[in-house]
């Protein structure tokens, strides 16, 4: 990628506005009380040891996820800040060139290359550290 | 507004995701350099004591916010948590009838009523504490 590219919006979409909770159905609970949303998707991310409920807004998601692995970062996430949003997921048209130009760009990033997400997604974290405070999600829909 | 409302969904679209930062032009440039996002909106929202710059992704927008008063609860929020996300918006038809369901629903909420928020909107926020620790704004774009 040529730097002409931070032209381009990168982010189509708010994919998702992650919150981790602690108490899945509870949550799913409250939100189809409060606002009528309904689960679209859930899973079981074993390989972030989560389980994960979305909730449709548009084009976009509530992913309500809870920790099923004692170690996993949103278990640690929770003991540390208690529930609340954990990170927000933007598309994008590729995860592999967005994170290309982000490395040129000097972001710090978590994941160095595309991983499986959910939904048969692609997506890589960049670090909160380098992003204002912001845990970002890139993701990539097949 | 009737029980049977909550089988309608109320949210139709994340409006936004508001980031509090400490520096509002540092991280405008940053999301422009790594995102290509540019500012569609920037407003001084004095009642808030913060200045917002808005930058679109898709019917969405990153809210960049930084405190322009020492006793703004945004200024708090940088103090205690440091930068970071601290809220959602999500759209509405209307923050009145909302708020009635909401109420009725037994929500816990900040605004009783309506009032203005940014870009000639009316807004409303429900309490992190009775919402699984997010903070949760409500808008509606007239």
């Amino acid at each position: 990628m040529q730097a002409d590219n931070v032209n381009k919006p990168l982010l189509t979409e708010i994919d998702h506005i992650a919150i981790a909770v602690s108490d899945l159905e509870s949550a799913i609970s409250w939100y189809k009380t409060m606002f009528g949303a309904t689960v679209a998707h859930r899973e079981m991310v074993v390989r972030d040891g989560v389980e994960e409920a979305l909730l449709a807004v548009a084009d976009s998601y509530i992913q309500l996820i809870s920790p099923r692995q004692r170690d996993s970062s949103v278990a640690k996430f929770l003991e540390r800040h208690g529930e609340g949003i954990h990170h927000v997921g933007y598309r994008v048209d590729s995860v592999e060139s967005t994170l290309e130009h982000l490395r040129e760009a000097g972001a710090r990033l978590i994941d160095s290359t595309g991983r499986p997400g959910s939904r048969g997604t692609t997506v890589a974290f960049v670090h909160p550290r380098g992003s204002f405070g912001t845990l970002i999600e890139l993701v990539e829909v097949h």
